[in-house]
């Protein structure tokens, strides 16, 4: 006998979590659809060349790789094997598991190239896997929810990533929350005017951990990572930068005024919150956060990021745009900008807030008892009819004990149950129980139609 | 640069394939909730002690191997090396893709007995991995639907796994198919009355390919086995089976006066045949076929296989009653029936058949044009209103040449475009341009929203 378990990091969804999961799925996806993004599925499985390299030397450890099939070890010899884990894994494992979804979004570009009509606007909505720690909030099998433009440059598709985000929280029922907003120009600006230009990677891979360290121990890092003294002290008005957005735009540009590249960043965010604007949709949970950096190095313009108010799951959304994510495919120059849900934190996010919808748990709407085998057939021409009208309905499969089947219906959080015996087969009049209510009432199959509603699909 | 590529049998499902193969998703789990199932998922890699010597020698062949993470060599000495692919695999991988959806289901159902309300009814709908050699419509990668109903062994269940099959097939307009049935103690029956008891497992290797090799192949095959002459002439009776259900049944039972478990597996699919009449469904398409035997080993009671009467595709569905699905995992004596549709076959059957309706191709109902940027704003507060309509709506990202704009929305199969020009602006009367027919009126947004309708979620 196996003993069964998951793997470490692994989890099985089961109905409850489904229903609940599957309201922030179909939330995200008809708004990606009323955007106008279309649907991509890639395989789960990439070829390692594809993968390998593209998110640091920690990803390239992460990815889960694939053992060759059939007789892997034929061809090495003993030297292959002393070489160690990992020279010997190229030789034997040419594929790994999707680490994210945007390389193979840029791998599926840069191979449809000349079917594609740009701008493409595709959503993706799939799981990715890392061989990552496993620990609370963080797990080897988890979903992503992307949606990119590409093969455009404007500016409207970040004023519709705002408008995504602001639409989906709002469809979640999360309002409160702060979406932060940054420009990669501005942060090079920003190294530029304090004398460290080109070491915008090194300041923003300290500045990113403002939140979590605070300023001095930021301020300490950046010291030990060779910025000087005077470099340091020029940052300040960064840290202080406050006030409304148009009084931190004006800070901004007062202290770019020598960096080009930091004077187009703040042109380009203004721009995104006018059109904000123009939109008709609310600014003010926007925030323009210079210390924000968002680790991904393929970012060139502007940065996003979600982070809910309360609690402390971190960010649940983020994304930016970026000019040669399918360069490494060999097509050069597509500017694209993405956003991407985290779903497993927004579901925890949700639990904490109670603020999943009751009827979505309501899967089975209506459930039929029987007495004996005669009033099961009574039943079967009946529960036809509800689900041809839309209605999900059951017939318990057994005949017997009343109480067993309403526990059943109960446990399932059935919310009708109808009841069908001699009296019911006689005058054709159901009962039909309340199960939350307890309450009971004899209805004609028309009457029970006109009480339950068809449900639309919840998958 | 990477060449990019995917992995050998699998693919990229473009748009144009998501929106049809989502049509065969939604109305296959539809109609799932509409039988009261519940959704279930589970994780991609299982261990490979769940998965292993659950498929038969070729299965544990097939199954997608991951390296383990982390120094998998380390521990490794030369003499493991030197055993060659088969002995070392389990020395460093732990874990394998999911190969179907039946034992992860199984292991789920035994992993979480004491929370599970008896009869769970789940449904299942991911991808699985096999590492076959790929051929037209064989894929490394392909998507299962599993519906199944354990903790009963009611035949009500048999007769809803009839009406689940009919109801989906004729949701996606496939009218001519055949529902083929049959009961593994009819074939346990038949191997006892033709005097190879017990040898019903290799009477059925062989009576499984008449489709393909014909009767006199299949004869000669039993023979090969070692089927007796007496036993393979006693057989005539099974190969010539004909007429009418009720015809069919009556030869069966003469046939099997003798095997009690034949007789009672008769009497199973008659009441099969009974409940699904009692439902008001129709029943010409069902067929009793004695020699269907569905190779998997664990079915114990009916058995069921769909095949389109046209073309090459072979089965799209298929399953049958178990009844010790969950004994590998130490729950005993759990009776369970279930049914698997396979979306790559059905949705080459329905390319085949012209069968995916044109409205599911338009993703996006109405684009939006724009000469310069005043237009674009002011199209934006427009394009919010009727998103918040629930119709799929985009602005083209750039403003400037209308043709490259109209090319746009024609390759993307947009059917309607809204002009926004200096006319349009100062009048408020809206151009909508019909892309199909060519025709364009001017109308208030007031009518536009009255032409265009919401449409529901495709995913």
């Amino acid at each position: 006998m196996t003993k069964p378990s998951v793997p470490k990091g692994t989890r099985d969804f089961g109905p409850d979590q489904m229903v609940k999961r599957n309201f922030i799925f179909d939330t995200i996806r008809r708004t990606f659809q009323r955007y106008g993004f279309l649907p991509l599925e890639t395989p789960a499985m990439e070829n390692l060349s594809v993968l390998m390299g593209k998110y640091g030397e920690e990803g390239d450890q992460l990815l889960f790789k694939i053992l060759n099939s059939g007789d892997f070890a034929a061809e090495l010899g003993e030297p292959d094997w002393r070489e160690g884990s990992k020279k010997v894994t190229p030789k034997i494992a040419e594929k790994g598991l999707r680490y994210d979804l945007t390389v193979p979004f840029a791998r599926y570009v840069a191979m449809n190239r000349h079917e594609i009509t740009f701008p493409f606007r595709r959503y993706q909505m799939q799981p990715v896997w890392r061989a990552d720690r496993p620990q609370r909030g963080r797990y080897r099998e988890f979903y992503q929810c992307d949606a990119d433009v590409v093969g455009t440059g404007s500016l409207l598709c970040e004023a519709e990533i705002v408008g995504m985000i602001l639409e989906i929280l709002d469809g979640l029922g999360i309002p409160d929350f702060t979406l932060k907003i940054n420009h990669r120009q501005i942060l090079a600006g920003i190294a530029a005017v304090i004398g460290a230009e080109g070491k915008e990677g090194e300041m923003c891979v300290a500045i990113d951990k403002l939140d979590k360290i605070g300023r001095a121990a930021v301020v300490e890092e950046l010291r030990q990572r060779g910025f000087s003294d005077d470099a340091v002290r020029k940052l300040d008005p960064v840290f202080e930068l406050g006030g409304s957005t148009a009084e931190r735009f004006a800070q901004l540009k007062a202290l770019l005024t020598s960096s080009e590249a930091g004077l187009r960043g703040v042109d380009e965010l203004e721009q995104v919150w006018q059109l904000t604007r123009d939109s008709g949709l609310p600014d003010e949970r926007m925030l323009l956060d210079v210390t924000l950096a968002r680790g991904l190095s393929y970012y060139t313009g502007a940065i996003f990021e979600v982070k809910p108010n309360h609690g402390s799951v971190g960010s649940i959304s983020g994304g930016g745009r970026y000019d040669n994510l399918t360069g490494a495919f060999g097509l050069k120059d597509v500017s694209g900008v993405g956003i991407s849900f985290g779903v497993d934190r927004i579901y925890d996010v949700m639990e904490a807030l109670n603020g999943f919808p009751a009827d979505h748990y309501a899967t089975t709407q209506v459930m039929f008892t029987h007495f004996d085998a005669e009033a099961g057939r009574y039943a079967l021409p009946l529960l036809r009819q509800l689900r041809g009208a839309g209605i999900n309905a059951e017939l318990y499969p057994e005949p017997g004990k009343l109480k067993k089947q309403l526990d059943y219906a109960n446990q399932k959080n059935v919310p009708y149950v109808i009841l069908i015996g001699s009296d019911e087969m006689q005058t054709g009049q159901l009962t039909l129980k309340n199960m939350q209510m307890g309450t009971q009432r004899k209805l004609t199959m028309a009457e029970v139609l006109a009480v339950l509603k068809p449900v639309g699909s919840w998958q």
